[in-house]
Parts: structure tokens; C-alpha cells; sequence
């Protein structure tokens, strides 16, 4: 899985990505990461990749131009990489996302779907959004990490590259971790205890002591069941 | 605005945040950030804060001890700032937000209730989660940012912070920019267009270059309730 951001802050991403699983999983190949500054595609001395919005309104909107080239660069990458990996050139345009509010909201399944892509292309917004031809031009993929208003896109950047590279065979140290957890059946996971067994007055339960496997089973059954119910309601109606 | 985080990844949080507006407010000192690592507080020589989980399953929980300690460590910086400050001291807990898939999903209204906090405390976990009785003893929101599964909890904290920084006044230039945009009204915000007129063959739309203002506002907001429909149409269901 190979990762390209297009982005006006490439460092908040290197420095994001590099630590716990995420970090190991780079260390190690199983992912990689290209952080490419659209700034280095300005089209001025100034360095400047943005301006006034067309029909007024507050704040700057990014220029067509330095996006479009930023983007093909990565392409070139890409096709610099599986050339010297001995693959065939690409065969369709590689999946562009673009992070907005203004796109679907993004749900663990689209996570499933996004890691059996070689190549994902991110494309990181600030001010006031991207001039929207170039939009229409390069994105494939409109997403949104949820209903509320952040100052950039690189945070649900690393929000996505994390959903989707701890689903990459080999970045998780166990598999069955990955399977048995929230959302892949739309119930809230159980309420989990460790050592040691009395924490100040408070005992873990002791059905959980038990070592009677069908019980524990029926008891965090419930519990996930309660929990969804409590918090989730609507996870429960969907199911219908 | 003082946000201090509990987690296992301290130059993480640090790292990503010290950039851009959120790194601007930070300088200025209109919020403050600290990280406080939960391993400094394990109970054993190695540093080791999780364990097995009780009832058997896959992955490892963090204990409850360490938790609990790097929390009181919190609350007790909180009132060494207050009497610094020549405030008074904390007449109730302040909040504890818990990033867990488990939660309540995150939305633009929390983060502007969040922001009339003076301090904030973030707690990150990681594994298969928490044990649950420090949970119950100390969190006051479980929040989610979305349905889908991260390998930890600072992603979320980042993208918490940065909802609600931007939102406490003078943190962004412009405070008209935060009134209008995305969510506020429910509705998609409209394309937007900048310099220059022509980009490969592709036109600014002429209404936008009219200078009449009225046709301008009737313009965007055809297109928001257009993009809105095409995009997201359960926003306009719930305003019914």
C-alpha cells in the first residue's frame, strides 16, 4: 500500500505517521508514505498557492494550478515505482481523495474497500477549500471524516491511512484482533478488564473469573448488546 | 483554552499540532497543550501498562493503575495553573473526554459546547481499550469521531482539539469564516473558484464574475441545497 498526500504541510504528516503500528508498519515496508508540499508548485517567486474567492466572501480559496501539478507528480511516482518494480504502467487514473466536509462520511467499510488499492493519492484542503475544476479534474473519492469543521485535511488524512493500513495483512501483530472488533457486526464492543483483580474497591467481574467460556461469551454478548442500546440506538435500527 | 492529553504517544500530539493555525494559537498562547505519558506512571520496573484481558480474547488492555495516576497528575496541574492564575480552585472534576470507537459520535455542536471549557482532558487508549473501572471512575464524554476502527486514540484527540481551537476567539483571523461554513446550517457549502478566469480550457462560472450580489447569494445556495441533495441528502431529512 502506497501513500501519496498532496499537502501545504508535509511535516505534520511525517511526523503523524511515524509512530506505534503505524510507524512499525512503515519501518518495515509493508506501507509507504510520500508527503508532497504543493507549495513546490507554485507558480510565482512567492511561494504562494492561493487567492481571493471568486463572487467575494470571507477568507482564500487554493489555485487550480499548483494542485494539478502537485497531483501529477505523484502520478509520475507511482509510475517511476512500478516501473522499477517491473509492473505494467497503470491501467486507469490511481483514486484521488479528497478530504472535505462536503463528502460521504466515512464508515469502516470504505476503509475495507480503500486497502485493496496499491496506490492512494490523499489531497489535503485548508482555507476555504480548493478551486473546484481542478477538483472535477483529479478527485475520484469526496470524503468526509464526520459532521464538524477541522482547519485542514491532514488530520482526516492520517485518520484514513490509519483505518485503512491497520486493515493491510501484516501490520496488526494479530489478525483475529482486527475481525472481532467494533462495526465489522454493528455492535459496540464489550467492556474489557485487566490486572489486577481489585482496583481500588472495584472488582472485575466475576463471570469473567470464571473460565467457563460459554458463560463469558453470553455475558459480553449482553454487555455489547446493553452497550449499543444505551449509546447507539440508531447502529440497532439500521440492522432492521 | 488548556487541553492536556493522557497518552502512550506524547511526541505524537506535540508533533502534530505545533503546525499551522492550531500551531499559530498555541505560539500566541490563546490555548496551551500538554501531554502527559501514561507509561511514566506504570507500576513495575519496565514500564509495562498492559495486560491480559480477564474472559480470554485477543490483544492486551491497558491497567487501570497508570491510567488513573496520569489523570490525578492532570487535575493537579490544572490547579497549579488556577493558583498561578490567582483563580479559584476547581469546584467540580473537569471533563474527561474518552476517545473510543463506544462513544457518542462526534459533531460541530459538542465542539462548540466543548469550547466554553477552560480545561479539557483528552485520554487516548490503545490495544483492545481500557480496563473499565478507571473508565467509570474518571470519564465524563465517551466520544467517537466516526464509525470506524483507529489504532489509537490520539488521531481522534487531534482532530477533537483542533474542532474545538478553532472555535475560541482569535484563533482564526477571520471570524466570519467559522459563522458560515459546512454544518452550521445543515447544508453543504457551494463550490468555490479563484484565480485564474481560465484553467485548461475549464471557466469561472460568469454569474461569479457579474459583480451583482444578489445573483451571486442566489447562485450559492442553489448549488449548496444542489450539492446537499446529490451528496448528503440525510441533512435535509433531519432539518423536517
Amino acid at each position: 500500500m502506497n501513500f501519496y498526500v498532496l499537502t501545504l504541510f508535509p511535516q505534520m504528516l511525517e511526523d503523524g505517521m511515524r509512530v506505534s503500528v503505524i510507524g512499525r508498519a512503515l519501518e518495515k515496508g509493508l506501507i509507504t508514505l510520500t508527503a508532497i508540499n504543493i507549495r513546490d508548485f507554485a507558480r510565482n517567486k512567492h511561494g504562494k498557492v492561493d487567492d481571493y474567492p471568486y463572487g467575494g466572501g470571507a477568507g482564500m480559496v487554493m489555485q487550480p494550478g499548483p494542485v494539478y501539478d502537485a497531483y501529477l507528480h505523484a502520478v509520475k511516482l507511482i509510475e517511476e515505482r512500478r516501473k522499477e518494480q517491473n509492473l505494467k504502467p497503470l491501467s486507469k487514473k490511481p483514486r484521488v481523495i479528497y478530504l472535505t466536509p462536503q463528502g460521504s462520511v466515512f464508515k469502516q467499510k470504505m476503509a475495507q474497500d480503500f486497502s485493496y488499492e496499491e496506490d492512494l493519492i490523499f489531497l489535503c484542503g485548508h482555507y476555504e477549500g480548493i478551486d473546484e475544476r481542478v477538483l472535477e479534474m483529479i478527485v475520484t473519492d469526496n470524503i468526509s471524516i464526520g459532521d464538524y469543521v477541522l482547519t485542514g485535511g491532514e488530520m482526516p488524512a492520517m485518520v484514513l491511512m490509519d483505518a485503512i493500513s491497520r486493515l493491510v495483512p501484516g501490520v496488526l501483530n494479530n489478525d483475529i484482533s482486527a475481525e472481532t472488533e467494533s462495526f465489522t457486526e454493528d455492535l459496540l464492543e464489550y467492556p474489557q478488564y485487566t490486572r489486577p483483580v481489585v482496583f481500588m474497591d472495584k472488582e472485575v467481574p466475576e463471570v469473567l473469573l470464571s473460565g467457563h467460556h460459554g458463560k463469558v461469551d453470553r455475558w459480553r454478548q449482553e454487555q455489547s448488546l446493553k452497550r449499543t442500546m444505551e449509546r447507539r440506538p440508531d447502529l440497532l435500527e439500521k440492522k432492521k
